[in-house]
């Protein structure tokens, strides 16, 4: 039986103006007021940003130090900085690109420090470089190794006839090469519901044929039979419409590419439902044994009689 | 029911001078003695450290090294380093800049090493330079990368009113952008008992209303309801002064933005405890139907009237 | 009792053409189709070739980076880079080799960039040359320290005399080095069954007389007992045959040299059961009281009688 | 009820040559042979030598690594590497210095490469410095930030007198600065016992008055009554010393100082354990309030009158 279950940390308040609960991508429709600067982590906000936000960030990071430093070796005076050849241009630059040279250890040397103080600043630059670079390296690999899953899921989910009765489904394939292991499924039902004057949303976990398998390695079609127990039993399209209905998954498993456990989430709301379809096949076995996943085919389906106790589809499509 | 628990590690023993169980930042309130410097732990030292000191000791050693290896070329005579261009300091001060260029890397090529023996210790010295940096900027990276959680929490545990009762309520919030998920709360409610001549640290768990929650996109309030069973029922704030109570409170949970669990601890002690309130809402429906959490309001609260069948108000406030 | 289980996600599909389940390696015989350009993930792909493929993609990486910072180079004209010494090579391999000077930061300086176009390529030639060579160098020791189990597992599975009726076994050791500790084994049993006129596989879980082990510090021998409930009861080498069964192995556990999980599998065909032997040991006591576990024994058998309630052997040999 | 339980993956063979299970340092008394070359995992052999030996093959590495590149660069002929300035040495141990210069990016450039082929393997030798030092610096801070559990343990378990009866009793701290949570721990009691003429070694996971504790902060002291159900039960020290008993302490816990989960291991012999005493206390109250935990009191005891239903202390002392 579809167990009703707690607000799952989305909060139940619920308005005319409330939109979906959980965006296109995964993430929640929330955002936060009230952050002050020491709110702010910058390893999660340099880990989070696009690579196009953080290559900017970076490469402006990088002019900014060379300009101070360069102004530092500047205030030195002429002799500070020796060109054992000529860079070709101003003290400016050469003090700009002499502190790149520095930053980036690749120290040519045709430009050189001179005297203590240049001295003394070029090796403190070219050790908070080294430190610095550190850091930037460490995100620019920890962004790309990241772990994370790429689910490819049915862009619909379907209402299927099901053993004598009708069951939602839908269906979900890795779209990376690595194998996905142990995965789990957590599909919850959200719906609106008039109490007194208030909306409240009203949670339910939907049971499912199964919710884990041991190995992803082809495609994996999530089953919700709709019996007497399920809260979309003889619901009208109608009916849900007023609902204003939201299912919300929840993958957790194990990639052995990463060696570690990746997460996912999506959520389908009313517009992504299709009454009276069937998936077709997604894979096939080829000529020489093995077993073909066609990802062309995740989302494929044809149109099917659903079976009569359930009258949704009646007056729903 | 409150179920009484052995001692979760930290200690039963209580006499007058006992301080507080847990600090305000989630450490205990122990210190060690007896330490060894084979006890000493380098790694978890430095990762542990403030990013001033840390700094401070990379700088140091940085400068150590550059002197040791600076004695070293001198050690060698006039000519074991060579200024294809001067760098306009002692022949000290040349060395210590060139083992800077050498232990970066950034070999700019003005000084240079000549001979044998100097160039030897130069190619040692990259070497060296190269493996020493690789501890410095892993920890540099290391400490930056760590994952820890930083929960904004209400500023008072408040007793407000709750079904026909009343329950001891405080607020939490994920302070960083990242998502917490599957978040799970020990609340341990520790206080002082009289045995003979002696006095022993109790501990309870306190009973939640639900102690975990799938997703905190928004802010969770914990709630203990004060029934018969809990060790808070029928206690007037002067008793509670004199049991020394102390409310510690445990979270895990999974960060999606470090794909890594994180905790967190903080405690409550008796002057953190309002009595008659209740919490203001945290968060709104905006125009554009996302919720907004708003963390100036995770500690608001305003008076409310306690239920009668709990007395310790009248006498408390 | 051996407790038949939903398709682990392998499919139930199975025609003339099917081939074996879980390759030699453990991979499944799986292949996909429908990838668009989208699908590709770099970092998998990266960590997930051949070291020979990896280090051709690097190589092949910075020749064109190279080449293409030349091109650069050389269309600012003839004195955008200057030859404190001359590297006796044309002007165009001039630029490729200061650009690998500056990618590399190794930067000799006997090239050296001239005016302000020139520098400033320069300078952001080694700041990308870092990033990319952070990419690199992460992948390199990330292939190289990632966490893999390597299990030696006896070549043949056998059936062997096992108190009073017979079982099915087979043997596996840690061919590494490291501690496996709270290593699991789940064993699948699969054969083909005929529904109508199409072919259906079954999975069912064989049961083991014990199905993990606290430290994996000698050899493992994984025995299930073939009595009536097993799926091998009774069943000739003939009947087995046309089951087209496999046998899929699946170990988990804890590795202390990487101090991580491990995972690996395996399977074994009709082809590769033994009737009628049992295993050599694979360990004994030195002189110093160690034990020595011997990996060369690890397949070792000798024949045996089997016991007579199990009839298959008169047949199958 | 002490329960029996199956070899734990150490084994059940012993002979009169066979020494102690666990060694002091926790590893198994075991040895590998049979080992073939493909049998050498490079990165878990890197991990696990000493750092002596480390720095040792680091060292050597870099050493030969120059010398071959030396001898390609000769094989060039004279015009090869030039010298902007004379590094005083000759033309061999130039070409090394100029490899090490290379392959560690310090480039300075008072030596440099001349023609095509000379340039072509320099930049090859930086790339693949580059690549070899991301292996290299990657090991060191591998093995550097690696986690690992410390243990304080007291060098003797003690038999003492508990509610009426007697207990086992040993004590562990944690050596390190960091906070250990959810430690757990495993206490097997393992024997031997004579069959027909054959010497079978068995295994019994000890019941303890708690085998986990929510925090380590101060010490643990863990207990195992040693009632009727106990394998020590009545046992004298003589019995014991024939039984050949040995303790195996295995814990685990998760380290806040890394974020990780820990492991330790360690053994007590008949040799190890004390009759008759009891534990002093490891910590007090300091006058600031905080609690003060000494190592130096970890393995401290006094002698102390066992109670009477236990006998072999008469005997055994």
């Amino acid at each position: 039986m579809a167990q009703q279950i707690k607000d799952p940390g989305i909060g139940e308040k619920f308005n005319a103006r409330s939109g979906r609960v959980m965006n296109k991508d995964g993430s929640f429709n929330v955002r936060h007021s009230g952050w002050s600067f020491s709110r702010i982590h910058l390893f999660q906000y340099l880990i989070g940003v696009s690579w196009l936000q953080f290559n900017f960030i970076l490469f402006i990071a990088f002019v900014i130090t060379n300009m101070l430093y360069a102004c530092l070796y500047l205030s030195m005076g002429d002799g500070a900085l020796q060109n054992a050849a000529s860079a070709g241009v101003t003290r400016f630059w050469d003090a700009v690109f002499f502190s790149a040279h520095t930053l980036t250890t690749v120290g040519y040397g045709n430009i050189y420090p001179m005297g203590f103080a240049a001295n003394i600043v070029s090796a403190t630059e070219a050790m908070t470089g080294l430190l610095g670079f550190a850091v930037a390296t460490g995100l620019v690999y920890g962004r790309f190794s990241r772990p994370t899953a790429k689910m490819e899921y049915s862009k619909s989910a379907i209402i299927a006839p099901y053993h004598n009765k009708n069951a939602l489904m839908f269906r979900i394939a890795n779209a990376r090469a690595s194998l996905l292991m142990e995965l789990h499924a957590d599909v919850t039902f959200t719906y609106v519901e008039k109490l007194g004057d208030q909306f409240i949303r009203k949670y339910f976990l939907l049971p499912l044929e199964r919710d884990n398998i041991l190995y992803l390695s082809l495609s994996w079609t999530l089953v919700h039979p709709i019996n007497e127990h399920s809260p979309l039993y003889n619901k009208t399209r109608k009916q849900l419409e007023d609902m204003k209905i939201e299912i919300l998954v929840k993958l957790k498993g194990y990639d052995e590419g990463y060696g570690e456990h990746v997460h996912a989430r999506f959520s389908y709301l009313l517009e992504d439902i299709v009454w009276g379809a069937k998936f077709l096949p997604t894979f096939h076995v080829a000529d020489d044994g093995a077993t073909v996943l066609d990802y062309n085919h995740i989302s494929s389906y044809v149109k099917a009689e659903l079976n009569p106790d359930y009258h949704a589809h009646v007056q729903g499509s």
